[in-house]
C-alpha cells in the first residue's frame, strides 16, 4: 500500500443487486410490468435538445409546484432528487444530526444502514416480530430518528394510519421518516397526516408506480422547515440534481392520472391472483400492499424454486439471509409472465 | 423552536447562482452558445420511452467504456455522475479521509469550501498571487489533499505539464484532484500524467465544452485503486446516479468530435476576438484558456458595468468579494451575443 492509498475512505464496497438483460422474464427488481404514460414518450420525443446547452432549472419549481398541487400542498413542502434514494441520502445528512441511534427495522430496504454508515450514523436495527410486522412501541424508546418503510419491503406488508400515529406521537422531538416507494399499490399514505405533525417526513418514488425506475425521480414531502434543510444539504452537494428531460418527464407522468391508476389497477388485480393461484399451490403468501409478493413453500427450498426458474430465463429475488432463507420476493408481471412462472413453480413443487 | 428542530443539521443555506430566462443575453453561467451535437439530439427523439420502466445499468459500463476509448484509458479508471459537481462531491467524501486541512485557492471554484464543510473536513484556502496565479510550492507544506481547478475559475488562467507536477510531486502521499471544467477551451489537460502519478484525479464535465449543462455529465479519470473508493462511496450514495437518457446521450456525444472540435474552435476565436477589442477599450483582459473572458477596467467600476448591462438584458459574472470587486466574468457567446455586448460597454465607459 503506497502512503497516498491512506487517505482513502475505509468503506465496504457496496454492490447493487444483479440486472440481467436480454430475453428473460425480470420479477426481480420491482419494476413495473408496463410503460410509462403516453405524455412521457411525447415528452421526450418533442423535446428540443438546443435547450440543454443552458442549467437547468436548480430549484425545480415547475415540479415542485406540479407534486405540490397533486398533494394539496405548497411547493415550499417538497424537495425533489435523483430518484428517493438521492433524498433519503439528503436526510439522512440533514435530519437525523445528533448522536443517537436511528431506529428501522431489521428486515427492511437495504440502503438505510448503508447510509448511515457512510454518513457516520449510529443506528438500530429493530426486529420485525414474528409475523413479520413492525411493533410500534419498540420504536417508542430514546432515538436519534426513524425511519420505517411502508408498506415495507421485501414483506409487502402495509400498515395504517393507527400504526403511524403511534410512532410519530412516541417521537415528538425526533424526526420520523415513512418511506413510500410502494404505498401507490397499497390502500394508506400518511400524507394525509403532514398537515397535523412537523417533524414528518413522507417518501415517494417515480420508480415502481409510475414506470420510471430508468429516469431516477424521487420526493419527499415535509413541513417546510424540514425541507429547508434538505434542499440546503441538496444545494450544499449538487445545485442540479435534476436534469431538463428529467423535470419534464416527471410533470408529464403526474398529468396523466388516469393511466396510472389503470397500471395501479392491472397489478392489484395481477397480484390478487397470482396470489390465490400461490396459496392452492401451498405457498404461504404475505398479503402485498406494494406490487410484489413475499411467499415461502413450507416444503420446497426457496433456494432452489429462485435456482430453477432461474434456468428457465425467469428471474426472481431471493434474499440469503437470516429469516428470509426461505422466502421469495416476486414482481407482480403482466398475467402473460405471471402465468408463465406460476406455470414454471407448478412443474418445480 | 421544537424540539424535533435540533436534529437538523446546521448548515448554511448555499444559494445557487440566478439564471434568469426570457429574452436576454445571458453570459453569466459559463454556457455553451452552440447547441449540443446533432447526435444528441437524434438519440432524444428515437428514444424508446417504454424502456424507463427498468432501471438503468448501475454501472454505466458502456458509457465508462466509451470514456475509457475516448482517453486510451480502461474503463476502471473512469467513474460517471449526475455532473461534474456529483463527481467532486464523492471525491470530497472518499478522497480527503484524514484530519489535516485539504488545500485549494482562495479565489476558485466556489464550491471546494461549501463539500469541505457539508462532510466536515477541514480546509485552507492558499492565496493566488498578485497576477492571480496559483504558486506550486505553496502546495507542498504538510495537508490533506489538494484540489486546484486548471484553468482556474473565475480568472480563466490555465497552467501547463510544469506546474502540475510540481504540485503533483510535492504532494506524493496525498491525492491531487485537477478540475478540468474548462481545460477543453484550453491548451492543456493532465489526462496524459495519470499514466505516471496513481495518486492523481482529473475531473471533468459535459456542461461547457459538450453543451450540455442542462443533462448533468460529468466524470472522473484516476487509477483504479482510486476509482473503486469514489464508486464505493457512489454505490453507498445511489446506485443508480445516471439515468438511461443521461447514458445514451453522453455516449452520443463523445461520438461527435468534428462537431465537437468545430465548437471548441469557434468559441477561440470569438474570445480572442472580443478579448482584443476589449484591450483596444482600456480593458484588462487575463489570458483566457477557457470558455469566458476575466476582464477589469482602470477607471470604470466592474459593479457599474455589470448593473447598466443588466439594465439592457445582457447578464454577465459580477463577484462582490475581495480582490474581484472590479472583476466581470464574461461567458464567450456568438458572435452575434459578443458584438451586442462590446456595443453596450463601449456606451458605458
Amino acid at each position: 500500500m503506497f502512503n497516498w492509498e491512506k487517505n482513502l475512505i475505509d468503506i465496504e464496497p457496496y454492490v447493487p443487486g444483479e440486472q440481467p438483460a436480454g430475453d428473460i422474464i425480470k420479477l426481480n427488481a420491482n419494476e413495473n410490468p408496463y410503460p410509462p404514460s403516453e405524455r412521457v414518450a411525447s415528452v421526450i420525443r418533442e423535446f428540443d435538445a438546443g435547450n440543454l446547452r443552458k442549467y437547468p432549472d436548480s430549484n425545480s419549481s415547475v415540479l415542485k409546484k406540479a407534486i405540490a398541487d397533486y398533494y394539496s400542498l405548497d411547493s415550499a413542502n417538497v424537495s425533489v432528487g435523483n430518484g428517493s434514494d438521492e433524498v433519503l441520502a439528503f436526510i439522512f445528512l440533514s435530519c437525523f444530526c445528533n448522536e443517537k441511534p436511528i431506529f428501522f427495522p431489521d428486515i427492511t430496504y437495504s440502503f438505510y444502514h448503508v447510509w448511515a454508515r457512510l454518513f457516520d450514523k449510529d443506528f438500530r436495527q429493530i426486529p420485525l416480530d414474528v409475523d413479520f410486522c413492525i411493533n410500534p412501541k419498540d420504536y417508542h424508546e430514546d432515538n436519534g430518528g426513524v425511519i420505517i418503510p411502508n408498506p415495507n419491503a421485501p414483506t409487502g406488508i402495509g400498515q395504517g394510519e393507527g400504526l403511524l400515529r403511534d410512532i410519530i406521537e412516541g417521537n415528538t422531538d425526533r424526526i420520523v421518516v415513512v418511506d413510500e416507494a410502494y404505498s401507490d399499490f397499497g390502500e394508506y399514505s400518511a400524507v394525509n397526516l403532514l398537515g397535523e405533525y412537523e417533524n414528518l417526513i413522507v417518501v415517494k418514488t417515480y420508480s415502481k408506480s409510475r414506470s420510471l425506475a430508468g429516469q431516477r425521480i424521487g420526493f419527499a414531502l415535509a413541513s417546510n422547515r424540514i425541507i429547508e434543510k434538505i434542499e440546503a444539504v441538496k444545494n450544499s452537494f449538487n445545485s442540479y440534481t435534476m436534469d431538463m428531460l428529467t423535470l419534464e418527464i416527471a410533470k408529464a407522468s403526474l398529468e396523466d392520472e388516469a393511466y396510472f391508476k389503470e397500471c395501479i389497477d392491472k397489478v392489484k388485480k395481477t397480484r390478487k391472483e397470482a396470489a390465490e393461484t400461490l396459496r392452492k399451490m401451498g405457498f404461504v403468501v404475505m398479503d402485498s400492499q406494494s406490487n410484489f409478493l413475499f411467499v415461502s413453500h413450507p416444503s420446497v427450498k426457496a433456494k432452489r424454486i429462485f435456482s430453477e426458474l432461474r434456468e428457465k430465463g425467469i428471474y426472481v429475488r431471493y434474499f440469503d439471509i437470516p429469516r428470509l432463507e426461505n422466502w421469495l420476493r416476486i414482481t407482480v408481471g403482466t398475467d402473460d409472465e405471471m402465468e408463465k412462472l406460476l406455470s414454471e413453480i407448478r412443474g418445480i413443487i
